[in-house]
């Protein structure tokens, strides 16, 4: 007798069944964090000019406004909500990250999820407990086919989110085993996302996307639209066919036990993860040394090799693309002694003394360092040489933002959507989301009482 | 000095350069015969389950009803209308196919044009030259990436599909060349599907996936969302990442000259069109020697490896597995003497003389035929041996549907959809489909005059 495992229904059973009070202490709190991180970079970003475009092309194709989008006065139906949110909140690049698969993880399940509470009632604690547990199923698929999926060029927050949205919502709408099957059927034949739109509005499209298919996929199972029996593990399913190597036991071990919300990360600096060792490095530079932009004559950096292979870009004119561009990190660093959302706007990147920095910068991979690692070398016109190695980058999992630098990190973008009274309500409710009535008073509480300019 | 090619930019040139008048005028009249063929699987697919449920999971989410669903009485947003009009036409795999890379390649497009042409004045003849540009958008990313991405499990038709619907639409927006590159850059990365979903509603989503996204990525382009500028051949785009192997000079080889309409084929059978030279064989075996199905002893059937890799379902119970089950075609041919959409409902599929003869068939791969080969093998109660050899089955490139074949397989699927006369004046439309003055006629004319019961 041969036992077939299917991984598809082992985690859509967890979903199912999977209770708020089952959820150990430690794990709702890193839950709040991320809520948290989460809500600051969607109200930092709800003001790029992608969201605006997204909005304004689509709203024609809007159904009734019945969902908020987080940091704006336009509303529109929860599956165009799902979307904006998920452009909003990862377009900064400063949201969170499970450095064990270099998923963004909160975008795509948290933007579905504050949609559909904005459009239907749910209490706190179903909202945590659904979160946790699309987390997990976003976490456990992009587990089960790192790194050679993401290797290959896909980018694995659009891919692996979209089930994380499936369950999230599929969750909170009460499906039942086989409509959950289903859903994540649904979510694995709608898997997207390439890197190759690194460095245009295309990034952030996919957490968005991943919602908004996500949260479809729950809906449509729910309804009785059939898919695939083993959309993760079949011969023609994702792992097979979006990835070269894959291991499905990480899909389902240690279910209910390991909560991959423990190996969250919070980003200090708003741009590409493995840029952050380069960035602290140039920052202290400047501090100890007081460095001036016009004294530098060389840039040395030695990095992990993942770094040239997501963030080698020169010649660069737009915001977005700093934000892949190690050397642009290690420029405003060295020259305003700060990698803020300010650092990382067109301007910044058009800045003639951080365009020189940058551009004398030069950057070498060395398989010795870790991707928390960076040594940076400056020579100054005159002659001297400053080094400075970076063991343990700020906001890695070993060195974790605390509450109270991930509060700072709020304030600093929320500012961007909201007065800090507004701000500071909504901070609240995000450290208390579990103890929340009806979590549609957090998502009206982002929602600016006046139009911006 | 490096010159750098870039694909993606040369065929979007090509799309928002193209003219009607460069269209060659058999390419026109293939381009008829597809919407012909494309019209009635619409028509046919339209009373689907799958598309009553897509229409009652989605229509809270959408926006105004400005466009009709081809042979609905619904209307959704043009967006939701290009999903349901991809799983109208789709469900029921029997509509086209390009031998040469296996996508069903105006689904995807036409889909999405009509939801289109429905909430928006478009003439016969810019819906003409964009259907065309649309059809060789998708066929060319498509030839690309064939075999190894259809290999290994993507399911090429709403992978390719969404390049094509995205053309489509944005030619008929008028993009720029800027613009279009970056419709092309987003169909990119959101070009999904999987084969795992074979068997189930999944699989229609694809190309109903594909005309939505294609089309959304086409507005989105236009208002300004920006995407990676290489899309199909960066070395994280489309090509690089979906496929192990694939040849970038089949997108722009010939543009303007090679027309891959040419090479477009129309099923005769509702089902996976490897199984059509079985299923032919076993009708003529049922013709020939006047087969009763409680005589059948045994059925041996010799296929070219491929179909073996896709339709080996034996122990099915729906009809949508039946069209994926080589094993069902030669039962309903030797049963009935026909396989029409009749032949692949559930009701087909457990008829207990059809399963009896599904059951008894065996099927072994045999590398020297040719996917449009079968060798059937019937044993008979009392001794007799009765074999057929299909050596270019029906539909196939050398043995096209006329277009009075075409016609009375419009009749058959449409009957399902309207009276006799409303699917007179379709048909007599999609003919003469480059003379209307506004597409929106021929719509119109889909629409029932009453629902259902």
């Amino acid at each position: 007798m041969i036992i077939t495992m299917s991984e598809t229904r082992t985690l859509a059973s967890y979903i199912v069944n999977g209770r708020c009070e089952d959820i150990p202490a430690d794990v709702r709190h890193e839950a709040a964090r991320s809520l948290v991180n989460f809500m600051a970079v969607a109200l930092g970003g709800s003001v790029d000019p992608a969201v605006d475009i997204a909005i304004r092309a689509l709203t024609p194709f809007s159904g009734k406004p019945t969902a908020a989008i987080l940091g704006r006065v336009e509303r529109l139906d929860p599956l165009h909500a799902s979307l904006m949110n998920g452009i909003s909140s990862h377009v900064d690049d400063f949201d969170d990250t499970t450095p064990q698969n270099y998923i963004h993880p909160t975008s795509p399940v948290a933007s579905a999820m504050f949609a559909y509470a904005s459009a239907n009632r749910v209490t706190g604690r179903d909202f945590l407990n659904a979160f946790v547990l699309g987390f997990e199923a976003e976490s456990r698929v992009g587990n089960a086919v790192y790194p050679a999926h993401y290797d290959v060029g896909w980018h694995i927050t659009g891919t692996a989110g979209t089930f994380g949205a499936a369950a999230a919502i599929g969750k909170l709408r009460g499906l039942s085993e086989q409509q959950m099957v289903w859903a994540l059927g649904l979510a694995a034949t709608q898997a997207a996302g390439v890197r190759e739109m690194f460095g245009s509005m295309g990034k952030a499209f996919h957490p968005g996307r991943a919602a908004q298919n996500g949260y479809a996929s729950a809906i449509l199972a729910e309804t009785g639209f059939t898919a695939g029996e083993r959309g993760i593990e079949g011969p023609r399913g994702f792992a097979a066919v979006q990835s070269a190597k894959y291991d499905l036991s990480k899909v389902t071990a240690d279910l209910g036990v390991d909560f991959n919300l423990r190996r969250n990360t919070y980003k200090p600096y708003p741009c590409g993860i493995v840029n952050h060792p380069t960035i602290e490095g140039a920052i202290e530079l400047h501090r100890k040394y007081d460095v001036k932009a016009s004294d530098i004559a060389a840039v040395r950096l030695h990095v992990a090799p993942l770094v040239l292979d997501l963030c080698n870009q020169q010649g660069i004119v737009r915001g977005l693309q700093g934000k892949f561009s190690v050397y642009h990190g290690a420029a405003v660093g060295l020259v305003r002694g700060r990698a803020g959302l300010d650092e990382y706007t067109d301007t910044a990147v058009n800045d003639p003394a951080i365009k020189r920095v940058r551009e004398l910068a030069t950057a070498s991979g060395d398989a010795t360092l870790t991707e928390d690692q960076a040594r940076i070398e400056v020579e100054l016109t005159d002659g001297r040489r400053l080094t400075w190695f970076v063991e343990q980058s700020l906001g890695n999992i070993y060195r974790p933002l605390s509450d109270r630098q991930l509060d700072e990190k709020f304030r600093q973008c929320a500012v961007r959507a909201l007065p800090g009274t507004a701000a500071e309500a909504v901070l609240d409710r995000c450290w208390r989301v579990a103890e929340l009535d009806d979590v549609s008073a957090l998502v009206d509480a982002t929602v600016p009482a006046v139009q911006r300019a």
